[in-house]
């Protein structure tokens, strides 16, 4: 396999991404991490586009990097000046970042639209601005805007915007599928047409409209593209960029890449959940590698193949890349996954123990009724203990009352709850209000239970899910709360079923602040 | 292009998917959904795998589907009985599904370990099981499992299992990346390899392990693949199978193949929030095509360009699936998109009207609290009537009072709703109990009202939905809950956001009673 290197541009078109948004210090934080993660570029921003744009160039010169070269964004000069004249691509010689990548047109109809020059001038306006930078000392990357699309309606004039590039001495020429709207065959077909017209390295940058963006790229390296442009966690615009989190797996482990260490790769899932958490955005589970499913087995089929020899259903080994197995508890799985379960709770079990017979049994007529451990495995993990005898509680629940009320069509609901509850044989009645039952009750519960276990006071419920299970009842159907709870560190799910709502979510309260508990 | 015909497996490997379990009233749902979405196979699951299938199976023959067939889902036979004893097969035969796929082993590796028999007799099981079911007169389709990383390690037998399945009649060979570890480019390579050994079409089954399922379904196709399987929005196991919602629109606009209507392609973008709805899911903005933010454009160079020419920064146009484009002034597409409600409820409006101003304000408000509109479709025609003044109350709520209590640890908990209503300038003050909150509510509402309009003793509850907004406040999060209701013929939805689960429900329920008053 030929060299090829990654060049992150989280920090730059990732934050393009709705709803995302970094400070200077969330971005220097990733410019670190993304290093130490053997990443060969790190796209800073576009200086000139924002204050803060320039602050983090200011910043990141105070910060030793030991793998990766800081990049300036920019576009090529404007028509109206010389690139001399230029200021943003002054502004890129100014950050004092080593590499600079700008984008150009290469699609007619951008030219004539977007520009309004001659396609001539275009020409020049590319060669010009990169010679420019060139001079200045620069390494110097074109991103051909809208690659893919102007060579379908006009291939002799993208081609000649390349070449360009290259007269102007680009040292690698980025072909860009701006749109993301462009398939795989077309990749690979018109980087062989093109690559005989060129003596330059070719790059690819992807965008994931069609949720092809991973394809392409690596489409791209296998016909000799030499540097891959994407974001972590496919951040971006729209339907996001290129997404490196599957790429550097797949460019690693399925195409025999030498672009990160063993080590770095290891360390992959953890800078994907890391990114996540600095950008303030839930991580989705069913991420290729590095997500919280992606090695999770669900089918009773699969989960016995699997303990007996995990390549049976996993294309590569979790811990490649950070992750680990996870084996689901569901109505389709028998002993085998409770066993497995009992394992990764740090229960030991005998498999003979008669008491497990009846912890399936028990199991199959919750999951009846609707439990659905798969996402309150802290409730299977309290049944379990229990069932087994390993477990008493902590405080018992002797009653409860919530009243809401409404005293007007537009007034407010008013809610209280009064609890009693029977800690080590002294009984405590309080009572609370809240912005809701669960609130209230919530509330009712924690000020008698806190004072006995004060580590209680550092969790809060991050989720409510409710769903009606048999829904031709009406609204006398049982229904499943799911609820989910942090202290900061772990996060845990717990579950309750029954007709009432507040029956069913009681118990999946109680069983979330017996887990914290238990685990202290 | 050739003919291609899409297969759906939501129901059965879709329901693979931690956290997603389907009733069989969801499950029928999903199924007129696709049918209506121009889905040409619906695999409908395992029958024999537990009883909810069985009862899906039953249900569903009531049904009349327009375009597509039913598949039963199941394995080749058990080696140590013939196909005509075997159990599972027989099943399949008893489900009525026209249509059977069964999956069999051509990894000899699974041949070894999971099955236990020899290299010949998984041959025969093969070719046998498909023999059977066709002279049971079904359709067959034959998923070879673990077909490429079975060919990767030894191709003559992989091949071999093809041709078994080819001699006992099977009419499509779908080759199946298991484990998701395939690369497109591998794809290509083995059935350009394969295809000269075979006379029987192939199709395509993708995992999404390594982010590459879309690609390499399409990629299939491209080499003459004529089924493809998938499951909307790529609900799965792990990482999920591949994604119908992206394989469709790329099927059809990029590669030509004339697979659904237009104005079935137009219900994409709703076909895929419905499902999501069903599984009580939160759709992913950032999915290609339909997702949220498919075509939201954020850069402000983008905008500009967008708003001259939207080809500038699409790459197809949103309509085309059923999206939109939204770009941050969008107060003319709100616009729009009112007036296209309006017409769809009958209201005929001036799109000059000044109300019509606040009613866009409104929704942008509520939008922003949380409303999706989009579910709760009867909500937003009772609102938008209310503002265009079409609209009065038939009852005014003064006030109810709602107490949940629990006397005792093992004590059920008794509730009582009492509700104070204003019908006609009559205030009625009532009272009920019931399984829980709402339906005590609801009792005790209904009390009254039926006497008023006996048309509501026809609708009952049929779905309800509970999800926390801004996880973050814990307990006293904001909460939106979506009603489902029917009267038998017609079925909608409503719903209510409130920090406090009661008022939220307490909402949704007022307009599912008021929309059926309206509607009479």
């Amino acid at each position: 396999m030929h060299d090829v290197k990654i060049f992150d541009t989280t920090l730059r078109d990732g934050q393009q991404g709705k709803g995302i948004s970094f400070t200077v210090e969330d971005k220097i934080k990733i410019a670190k991490l993304l290093d130490a993660n053997g990443v060969s570029y790190i796209e800073g921003g576009w200086p000139g586009a924002s204050p803060k744009v320039e602050a983090f160039f200011k910043e990141i010169k105070n910060v030793e990097l030991k793998n990766a070269k800081m990049v300036a964004f920019g576009s090529t000069r404007r028509a109206s000046n010389s690139a001399e004249e230029d200021v943003f691509l002054n502004k890129i010689v100014q950050s004092g970042a080593p590499v600079a990548c700008i984008f150009g047109k290469s699609w007619d109809l951008h030219v004539h639209e977007a520009l309004k020059i001659s396609l001539e001038e275009n020409l020049d306006v590319i060669e010009s601005s990169i010679a420019y930078l060139k001079k200045s000392g620069l390494e110097v990357f074109f991103d051909a805007e809208h690659f893919f699309d102007g060579y379908k309606r006009n291939p002799e004039y993208a081609i000649k915007c390349l070449q360009a590039a290259e007269a102007g001495g680009a040292e690698v020429l980025v072909l860009c599928d701006t749109n993301g709207g462009t398939m795989p065959f077309e990749v690979s077909e018109i980087i062989e047409a093109i690559k005989p017209q060129l003596s330059t390295a070719l790059g690819i940058h992807a965008h994931n409209d069609c949720e092809l963006a991973v394809a392409n790229s690596l489409t791209a390296v296998k016909h000799g593209a030499v540097q891959v442009q994407g974001t972590i966690n496919g951040f971006g615009e729209r339907c996001g960029n290129a997404n490196l989190c599957s790429i550097i797996p797949s460019l690693k482990l399925k195409m025999g890449a030498d672009i990160v260490s063993d080590e770095q790769l290891q360390a992959l899932s953890s800078l994907s959940h890391h990114v996540y958490e600095i950008a303030n955005l839930s991580p989705i589970d069913s991420q290729a590698y590095v997500g919280k499913n992606a090695f999770a087995h669900k089918g009773g089929v699969h989960v016995s193949a699997i303990l007996k020899n995990p390549e049976t259903y996993e294309h590569i080994r979790p811990e490649l890349v950070g992750n680990k197995q996870e084996v689901t508890i569901s109505d389709q799985s028998g002993l085998s996954n409770l066993i497995y379960k009992a394992e990764k709770f740090g229960i030991e079990i005998d498999p003979k123990d008669p008491k497990l017979k009846s912890l399936v049994q028990r199991t199959k007529e919750l999951e009846k009724m609707g439990f659905t451990f798969e996402e309150g495995e802290a409730s299977f993990e309290l049944l379990m203990r229990r069932k087994l005898g390993l477990f008493d509680r902590s405080f018992e629940l002797l009653g409860f009352r919530v009243i809401d009320e409404k005293r007007g069509h537009d007034e407010e609901v008013i809610v209280e709850a009064t609890v009693k509850v029977d800690v080590n044989g002294t009984i405590y009645h309080t009572a609370a209000e809240g912005e809701g039952p669960v609130d209230a009750l919530n509330k009712a519960l924690r000020k008698v239970l806190e004072v006995h276990f004060p580590q209680l006071s550092s969790t809060f419920l991050t989720d409510y899910k409710v769903r009606v299970l048999n829904s031709e009842k009406g609204t006398s159907s049982n229904v499943r709360v799911l609820i989910e709870t942090t202290d900061g560190k772990k996060t845990w799910g717990t579950l309750g079923v029954s007709a009432n709502l507040i029956e069913a979510t009681w118990k999946a309260l109680i069983d979330a602040i017996e887990y914290k508990i238990l685990k202290g």
